[in-house]
């Protein structure tokens, strides 16, 4: 079958054949329609400092997809072949402390697929079953970029939000997702906020209140929507040091922060006026919890109360992921997917 | 001043000249413009058992309002006259371990206006400091009702409300705004239940998803909308017995049941079967929480988010008590409100 | 091999040899030490109502053991053969909604061993790997009993204790477990109430404050020792009616009533007075957390914060059944065990 | 009456007499029996830059006490002259949206005995009836320093302790009430780290199940004692930047570090490993909770689950509050208390 590789150590991806994968006794084999390119898939074309501690090649990429379930291992009995399907990515142990209190997202065991096993940029990828989701109705496009915008309802909905004032740092793909989230979910007020005017443009049709650039606008923002006492929320979704500084100072006094970005090395924190004093919660976001938020995303999605659909700007053929790539790293796409099968 | 006064035990109330409260000096007096009426006053003005039970004419009754006020005690610094106003009705001690820790509504020494002293279908109230909030651009014929929503809003908001599928019994009032809170703070879908076409037609208004008389349509209704997995939270303000039953029944395993419609005597319970092997959780709902629920009042009415205005559907002068009870006790009315003053 | 076996409809059980199960795939093979007798045994034993609606006989019965693995599944890589284990009887579906977000104890598709599948009367059982657990130095007399321990820490831990007055009303096993577990979970006071002077001496030897019969001592131990407000926490582990009531009164203003104990029928509840203007919460405990509360227990086992040992009162081989069953119908038992290997 | 004052900006302090203060109308005047010194006493009488900032000299220190009433205010219904009673020290607004729900301890406009206003080490104080608490048995020794112990509960119980392992990072008298309070809430095992061995012979005293120095013995003590899964809750009481760094790398995944200590200046920090790839939670502690941690801490008190009283290493009368903050100086000290009357 196609895929899209990275063949070798260093800088680069390839299309080419490989086998197609076996479909184990516990395994279903699904034929992708749609994938979703990410931030990650970048940082391994470009073999950075992280994909050479982390990527053992050869690696079929691509951890964002949805498709077909074309084989059923011997021993699943909950899925059928013609089903559309999409998949959680991180592979977990089931095991540990973590996996065994419903927080296998911090599993430290986990394996990502596309990143530490064969992904889905590829025709099939064979996938636990128990990492397994039936689509029931929702798309393939939208159920392949499911894995994303589980990060923005992972980061959303573990903070209360009827009725609060939600501040997003960052509108890349994920910050638009939590935009529309937070306004799905009842908030009163969401201020998004982003360097660059198309991906305001994007948070603002997902329903942002005001979209407004980095700077004192964006204090003045959350004072005049919350009557002067801060966000009730804050959702850093960038890893932009002077954001994280921003989340501390905008955030109400007990408010919560919730932190999504990623920042390069450390960032000086004056813990004294930035969180003790303010007596502020702070979260540390990663992955979907597994499978609460599946069955969130699920409810949102089928219910039609949050659409992520404005947020899709480009689409390519599997074998342009040098052009998907090439968008991201303008810094203007929303989210980049990949049209594999149908 | 002119006020409605139970003017001594038995059925009926009169309009009559009262003598204007003072106002302490932890006090501010309120000149008042709007009122809600209540099915509390119905049974006051009925003599019903309870009201023989419980108040001690001569009493001006009305527990829900808003107005300006127009004097300010000398301990009090933070309100000025001229400023629009509305009060939580309980009046609480402040010591106890409730009071102490949040939960003032269940305090054991609530007195609540209207019932237990003065109230506010009056030209003039005093109420302590404490227990007054500024409406801020909120109309008096809102704040008027505050009240009652806010046993909505603590209905609806102590439960999880985002994604979830809400099965409202009983669209009085109370029951209408509870169906207009859950689609604001982000409910999957809402299926209100009334014997009355009047009141289902005003749920609609407030935003349910379906609107149905009780029997086989309810459940029905749920599973299709919660892909057979029941109700994820049932907010029962009815207090019909068959309602109760409907309410266990039709809450998903692991959901949640909250109680604020007032059975008259005891109902039978299957504990097994519709409590404990269901594995849910029931809260039983009284006034609102001091302040917490306030606060999330203003914020839904302040964004614009929930108008409870569909709601009213009757105006009276305070000299048309009379009328203004007849409409409750039609069962077709929505919330009936007295425009006292300007 | 020798199990203890339902043989066919109607009363009695018999002590006869059966085949040996085989272990699939996906299972464990364990070699049973010590297995729990519960009341649930008795009900099949004797043919009630509720056995002759469920249970298919020929069937091994038994859900609470331990033992040593001697055989792998070929899909398992977790355990090794000699690790002495002791397991969750509930076998879920994995895939429900409830499943999925760490409510498998009230998955609709459950499966009970020793209920609905052979279970662990018996010198072997193969489990699925996923329910097993390892028992890393807790004896097997202890580790067999882990399943009525579970419920007693669900009922427990599900509610907040440090500070609190807890009422445990009904000093089974579970009731006696959960005594002893709200004293290490540092509850201010324990009030441990039974009919049977045996099952109260039980209580106090697992750290009961006060044990006393039902009547007026109840509430007047508990006002005395909450300060005149109530208990915090109630759990009702009888499901005796008048406890019901007990709970309700008992349980102070804003508290918490877990409902542990199955009432037989209907109880016929004031929610008014019981329920509603108290503003309680209550919560219908089934089953373990999975596998949440399993690792609350192994910690609190581990750690000899809590010892279960002083509820074990009686000790029988396998073939002596019928004895162990007569002593938990006299209602003076505590935990009964058979000790089956070695 | 005689009392402890910073009479001019500069460093130092003087005892001289002062007017005994007016109980207003709201108040209660009380005759102090016991003060607790504090390290915040040691800043305003060294005069550091922070004291420099906050405090207008002249003042009457200290804001840690507990004494008997000898004055009702005229407003005041709660009290009577002759009752023993402590106070929290926090003088808040009672209108913002944290008074307003139950988070008075991060009021923007509180104003603090002994730094805002007149203290505590002084023969009398005056204080706001709203802020005083009964002792009703506990005694005054213990009542004078149930303000520090509060930081000390407002830590330990915002996190969930049964069963947990709980690392308390810095042993002066609040980690060592720390210590105490996790044991007394079921903690599974606590482990104390300071610099000072005398401070970990106090840790000990208060029941540590592990008294360490800083260095790799911290994490091979947490790791021992937590089977390898980290620290379920990290208590940071000690403000020392590497402390945070250990509190970081011995939490568990998805654990919690509750931060009480104030660090001087920024730290840097590596929010990716030590927070986001975590999924940690981290909650910032000041004061306590108004007044729910006051209610928690009379419980434990009462029931004698915990007494602090191995932590009061000092006693001095009034007029040595020299030799007071020389031993709090010293870093030696546990908790130093002034015996002002009686």
């Amino acid at each position: 079958m196609k895929a899209i590789v990275k063949p070798a150590p260093g800088p680069g991806l390839v299309v080419r054949d490989v086998p197609k994968p076996v479909c184990g006794p516990a395994d279903v084999l699904i034929k992708v329609r749609h994938a979703g390119v990410c931030g990650t898939d970048l940082h391994i074309a470009e073999w950075d400092a992280w994909a050479r501690g982390r990527v053992k090649p050869p690696l079929v990429l691509g951890h964002e997809f949805a498709g077909e379930i074309v084989e059923i291992g011997s021993a699943v009995t909950e899925f059928q072949a013609g089903q559309l399907v999409t998949a959680e990515g991180h592979i977990v142990c089931g095991h540990c402390i973590q996996c065994r209190t419903g927080n296998g997202h911090i599993c430290q065991k986990t394996q990502i697929i596309g990143v530490d096993r064969a992904g889905a940029f590829a025709e099939f990828i064979a996938m636990p079953a128990t990492n397994v989701m039936k689509l029931d109705g929702i798309p393939t496009e939208i159920g392949a970029i499911m894995d994303p915008m589980g990060n923005g309802f992972h980061t959303v909905l573990t903070a209360e939000i009827p009725g609060s004032v939600v501040l997003v740092l960052g509108c890349g793909p994920i910050g638009c997702f939590a935009v529309g989230i937070a306004k799905a979910a009842g908030a009163r007020a969401v201020i998004a906020v982003d360097v660059n005017p198309k991906r305001l443009k994007l948070a603002e049709a997902m329903g942002a209140t005001r979209a407004v650039k980095p700077g004192p606008e964006v204090e003045a923002a959350v004072m005049e929507l919350s009557e002067g006492n801060g966000a009730d929320v804050v959702c850093e979704m960038s890893g932009a040091p002077p954001a994280l500084h921003e989340a501390f100072r905008c955030v109400r006094y007990g408010g919560r922060v919730q932190l999504l970005g990623i920042p390069a090395g450390e960032v000086p924190v004056n813990f004294a006026t930035e969180i003790i004093f303010k007596g502020i919660t702070i979260y540390g976001v990663i992955g979907r919890k597994m499978y609460e938020t599946w069955n969130q995303m699920q409810r949102f999605l089928r219910s039609g109360a949050f659409d992520p659909r404005p947020v899709i700007t480009h689409r390519f053929p599997l074998d342009r992921i040098d052009d998907a790539l090439a968008a991201i790293k303008s810094g203007d796409a929303g989210k980049v997917i990949l049209e594999i099968g149908s």
